[in-house]
């Protein structure tokens, strides 16, 4: 495979190209529906400039490039051998999404649309191909921040697109099918963007990893053997208001001194679990105390729960413990207790087969860095329920997403373009 | 003494006078400045209508009647002997105070008005006088719900009044001098309305229990040997903020769990004082968590702490242990902590001699009930830093006051005023 020489990228091009990313990351960042702040969202006319963006990078390379009908960007380099008609050539995608929260970071998205781009950019400019059109995909919508429900764009992709969706409306009451037809698409030929999962070799989704664990370990890099399923709930405890100075403490039915209890229970048993094959995390992010005075005795606590494992069954069993604790502990102080669910997702596990290959590329470059588990969702969620997906994270500044802060190091970024370069070499060799 | 013949008060008598406290607790309610709540503030045509309603019903019984020059209205049964000039006679006060927090009940206030008014209707209906002038007050603002500063009748008569309060405005903006003005008074005369405490022999108020030991006791009243000093403070615990999916348990630096423990011993601490001598009770009852989102790991926590003694000594002790051990978990968690002082009221000790003396006469009446501490402010505060003063206290449904729940027995109304008559009585053998 002659024209797989250059296929690898050497230490010194993947910092020069690593320089390419951070610039275009930069570049993006600029398109945002909110001054002063990074705010790019589904269907709106920042979305179709970044996707314009995109398609203009890849064009000054001679790299082939549309827009579906849900609105994913996508750019090819296609496949080496012409014998066989284009559109029957397998596939291998590398992508991630190009939305933002509002008030979001530059990273968190772009870094594995904008990465495999360069990189592309780079195989095209070096007359590299594969055996398989090399597709590079920028979704939509992942965070979910417009129209409420995640996942949109990599939905599509995998025929998993719901057709009530049409009707989801953004904070200004405009619907989905509105918002399609102003961005120029028609939302009852959204299903016209699912792919042929059948010719798909490979899915790898780069990523920042939105935690701390490679910064800790001192790695750039890891492979994501899987991505965490999360239930959430609402969960209402009421006992009795009262006087902060007349109740006696023996007298009292205070709702936040028995949720506080059990605060410190959830944080036990998740962190007992730290060091199992199937660490849970669970956690506590909403608070709210009622009626909220400093001289008056809370009467009710209304609080949420997010709980997440790789494995459902860890996840569901530390759960189970943790209801029981709190429905008992309330009981006995006579108050009333209410769980809500609100959200359940199964775990998602990536492609073992793919994860190895990744994990041995990322030890090969930069030493041993265990593959981690993605507490976070991401558009690989979709993709693996139908193509061999999976995912490799990068190191990210203090753990920090979802915020401008975020950050990584232009090296990182070059590590993961020697991966990414290496891995979709690896399947070449293994295809042909 | 022949006019103390009918002094006391038979069950009957009681009983029936009660109905008619009831009925006028019933209809001040009715004056309130916000449909279909009880809202009555300081200096507010609300305010002079209930004064001018309990004038009417003091001249109904040819008893005196004036508006002091901070608002509090005065009703006087005249001392028997009138060889004394009347403004030299000693005077015996019985009152509280007729303003209302909004949305609050019919009781906490009026009952010790309106008690000892229909009290006094009885003495003159019957011809009983005493060898003082026995007076009762209706102070025109104790809740402080107006212009933010409480106590504000009761200090005007004590000499407390502090010229700055001229200044204090309401939610419109409205100074407390135009209040005065618009109500018909001038802000530059408050400090007449100091009385002579020399001759105050006595002062005693009536109040709901406004907490649930009455209840639990299974008795109608009780002494109060003090109120409790309350501190005040507003705490923030900074952490670090992180996705509630990707940070693992072991790396959290999570606030909301060192809060959490922390009100678990706050809880702790102060029940252990319960049998104590001076128990202390300690309330956290505003906490709120930033970001706040159920998916986000807490950054911050801002909470508050009351906590109340009847010994500044015990409190502050317990106090100083619970900023210890937040301030040492925090730091050792990584967290920023600071504790903001926002209030610190020195407890307040009753009259013992009265106390007991007071004391006595409930047990007479209905067995054995201990001496309470107060853990909520009362004009009575004031009061006792100038003349001898006690309060007594009056079982509350389910200890609720500050709600439109607040609710008494008619009996234990009875029960009060055969008690207010006995305690009068009292006085007058011991002055003669």
């Amino acid at each position: 495979m002659a024209t797989l020489i250059n296929s690898l990228l050497s230490h010194e091009q993947s910092a020069h190209l690593a320089e390419q990313v951070m610039a275009y990351c930069d570049e993006l960042a600029h398109i945002s529906q909110t001054l002063g702040i990074i705010d790019r969202r589904y269907l709106t006319p920042e979305h179709k400039q970044a996707n314009d963006k995109l398609a203009q990078w890849a064009a000054q390379s001679q790299l082939q490039h549309w827009e579906d009908e849900a609105g994913n960007q996508w750019i090819r380099l296609p496949a080496q051998q012409q014998d066989n008609l284009p559109h029957e050539a397998p596939r291998v995608i590398m992508g991630s999404h190009t939305d933002s929260v509002p008030d979001g970071g530059r990273y968190d998205g772009p870094l594995g649309v904008v990465g495999p781009l360069v990189l592309l950019k780079h195989f095209a400019e070096s007359r590299v191909q594969f055996p398989f059109h090399l597709d590079v995909v920028g979704f939509g919508d992942e965070e979910g921040t417009r129209f409420g429900s995640t996942l949109l764009g990599s939905s599509a992709i995998c025929g998993m697109w719901q057709s009530r969706w049409r009707e989801l409306t953004d904070e200004n009451g405009v619907s989905l099918a509105q918002a399609m037809y102003d961005f120029g698409l028609d939302v009852s030929k959204v299903s016209e963007a699912q792919i042929d999962s059948s010719r798909v070799l490979a899915y790898l989704e780069t990523h920042i990893e939105q935690g701390p664990v490679l910064e800790e370990r001192g790695k750039p890099l890891a492979a994501v053997k899987g991505i965490a399923g999360a239930r959430r709930f609402n969960i209402t405890l009421k006992g009795q208001a009262g006087h902060a100075g007349t109740v006696p403490m023996v007298l009292r039915h205070d709702p936040l001194v028995i949720a506080s209890h059990w605060i410190t229970q959830v944080q036990q048993m998740a962190t007992a679990t730290s060091d199992s094959e199937f660490p849970v995390v669970a956690t506590v992010g909403r608070l709210e105390v009622r009626p909220g005075a400093v001289n008056v005795v809370p009467g009710e606590v209304r609080m949420s729960l997010d709980i997440r494992s790789l494995s459902d069954e860890a996840r569901d069993a530390v759960f189970d413990s943790l209801q029981e604790l709190l429905e008992v502990e309330a009981a006995f102080h006579q108050l009333e207790c209410q769980f809500e669910p609100t959200h359940n997702a199964s775990a998602v596990s990536c492609n073992d087969e793919m994860t190895r290959s990744l994990n041995q590329l990322v030890t090969h470059y930069f030493g041993d860095s265990a593959p981690l588990v993605s507490g976070a969702g991401h558009d690989a969620m979709a993709l693996a329920m139908r193509v061999p997906a999976t995912m490799l994270f990068v190191r990210c500044k203090g753990g920090v997403s979802h915020h401008p802060d975020e950050s990584i190091m232009t090296s990182d970024a070059a590590a993961a373009l020697q991966v990414m370069a290496a891995f979709v070499t690896d399947i070449a060799r293994k295809a042909t």
